[in-house]
């Protein structure tokens, strides 16, 4: 087994490029990966420089396959809570709240963050999934009056912590009022966009959502340029700082086998405080129970690895415990690091595990998450 | 505007890989695209080598991304009727039927390949479209006893003129007996397989269906053996030679944005025979309305272009007529065929329009479609 080297992406007009595509490929970008049927820049230059902007600068990632899902009508705000097992009813207009999409079973059909632009109007920033065809399924009989639609917007991420600096350069002082896990209507060129304080890489950041697509290219010059004193650079999200982080990436580290008690989101299920919403049954009956399996953080001994493209088999004395589902070397760690499903009784910290990997065997130790503390909080005026 | 040439294909384990996916590496594909998360082959030669073998010998695809979402439990019959306008009670134990699923809005969903295994278990085979997610979503509300889930089998495509006589060497003759979209289960190293007479390609041909992913070497090699007689050759889908067809693709020729009279499917809507479905109360309205677009084939003027990355725009006498879809060049009919959505007053035979392609504008003749005829139908003993 060998990472597959040398594969070209065929482009195709099925799947689509996002408003920052054209300026992705002048700045550089030629791997990409596809997300919700879109193209999604993966690196820039090399995981390891695009890690130490993140960590150290700034960067800017052009998402592109992160749709919006909007909700919208009088019932808005029921169905949304209804889609969803964490209590949203305390979520405020300009607010964002992550949560889980949870189907019949109780599994993870999507963890978005849900953006609420007003009493009645809400975004579900979805990961690589159809989230759109779920709502719009669930709609069908349900007598809950509703528009749900792809609001249409391109999502570029600016992350890193001189991202108040480079964000103040463009927009102005007041952006630095927006409190973590808000969101607030900016201007650009004449036209509004939403910014909200969230982000994908654990440090200080933000995420812009441009609705003027034919504005993507002038929007990714002027980030260029407002974060010229700050060292910006284009990068791809790091997958080592993600992972540092603890963040999981959904369709890998949790996907619709996974319930919320497995991969430790339990403070996304409010069984008490929520009125009806899909799954609720299943976990109820699956919330008494002991857990099966439970998502760790691993570190791998030995040389830096390459990624893997597949979950790899995690055994313990020769038996079958779990998979491995994404790692990196951490460049400040000084190891590889992982994230993975493991057997319930092997995911006490320190318990050592077997992982097969490019190079045969490797020993994995299970370890605290997050790797390396979350940089995300914060005062921005004090950053 | 110039073809995105030397982009990489980033692997990623949160996409996944089908059971021929290594087969196909070892027989040196390096160009894939991703359709429903899972990577799929785009070239293995040039696309005008995969052309001749699918008109003229026969070409194996291995498709990987189409998924087979399998309905089954006591209401299954009933359930699959709700999710399309097709009028099902005529889809026998053993028989395919290309259907449209369709929004409450009229649009189309997806156009999957319904195999009906038994009386009470259907598998829908799925374009570029998260079917699985609509089916649940539709079923949270529903009375209807069913069960939902992926099938987990992986699809490849035997197609071309010799097909039957490849298929025979492998399967025995009984499989000559099989009918133009009839399905039928046939035994591999032990383990049953199902088969049906379909294909992507409008040449005769057939697609099997494998459950067990640890055979997917083995049978893609026991593939490349039976055909080594007919000039076999490993493909991906000759663009070509489905757009020769007028096959559509899923995505880009229609999305949910188009019903089914828009492109000319009225033949799988069927508001007199069928019970209620996901969709009727739209088409019904929709049935007596002029069409605002329709689908239609163009010749396109002048050299080989390269085929589009996105839909490419579409004008009459310097106004907004539609997009043109899908392009490829036919060898046989040596000119640039294409499909598009235009302007209903615009799809006359003859209508001359004018692309913007890599090329600027190139003029585009309105023509029939097929552009050549299909040839899938017959007797496989006599071909």
């Amino acid at each position: 087994m060998t990472p597959h080297k040398g594969a070209c992406l065929s482009f195709q007009p099925r799947i689509r490029k996002g408003a920052f595509f054209d300026a992705s490929w002048r700045y550089g970008c030629r791997a990409f990966s596809v997300y919700n049927r879109t193209y999604i820049s993966s690196t820039f230059s090399t995981p390891l420089e695009e890690y130490w902007k993140v960590t150290e600068d700034v960067a800017i990632w052009p998402v592109m396959g992160e749709r919006q899902v909007e909700i919208s009508g009088p019932d808005a705000a029921d169905f949304v809570q209804f889609l969803t097992p964490r209590d949203m009813s305390r979520c405020m207009v300009g607010q964002c709240k992550y949560a889980l999409i949870t189907s019949a079973e109780g599994g993870i059909l999507c963890d978005p963050i849900v953006l609420r632009l007003a009493d009645d109007r809400f975004w579900l920033s979805t990961s690589d999934c159809d989230l759109e065809l779920w709502a719009k399924g669930v709609a069908v009989h349900s007598p809950m009056r509703v528009a749900i639609r792809d609001a249409g917007v391109s999502v570029i991420q600016v992350q890193g912590p001189k991202s108040p600096r480079l964000m103040a350069n463009l927009f102005g002082d007041r952006i630095l009022d927006l409190k973590y896990y808000w969101l607030a209507s900016m201007e650009f060129h004449g036209h509004a966009l939403t910014v909200s304080r969230t982000g994908w890489s654990g440090e200080f950041g933000y995420e812009i959502y441009l609705g003027n697509h034919d504005q993507g290219d002038a929007l990714f010059d002027a980030l260029m340029q407002a974060g010229s004193e700050c060292n910006v650079a284009p990068g791809a999200v790091s997958q080592a700082r993600r992972i540092e982080s603890g963040i999981m990436s959904w369709g890998v580290d949790m996907t619709p086998s996974e319930n919320p008690y497995e991969v430790g989101l339990d403070r996304l299920v409010d069984l008490d405080g929520t009125p009806e919403f899909i799954g609720r049954a299943a976990l109820l009956r699956l919330e008494g129970q002991p857990l099966e399996k439970r998502l760790v953080g691993m570190s791998i001994e030995g040389a830096a690895l390459d990624p893997n493209e597949d979950p790899w088999p995690l055994t313990r004395n020769g038996e079958t415990s779990g998979r491995l589902t994404s790692l990196a070397y951490s460049p400040r760690l000084e190891t590889n690091i992982a994230l993975g499903l493991v057997a319930a009784e092997h995911a006490a910290l320190g318990t050592e595990l077997v992982a097969g990997t490019w190079e045969g065997s490797r020993k994995a130790r299970v370890c605290e998450l997050p790797f390396l503390p979350k940089r995300q909080q914060g005062d921005a005026r004090a950053s």
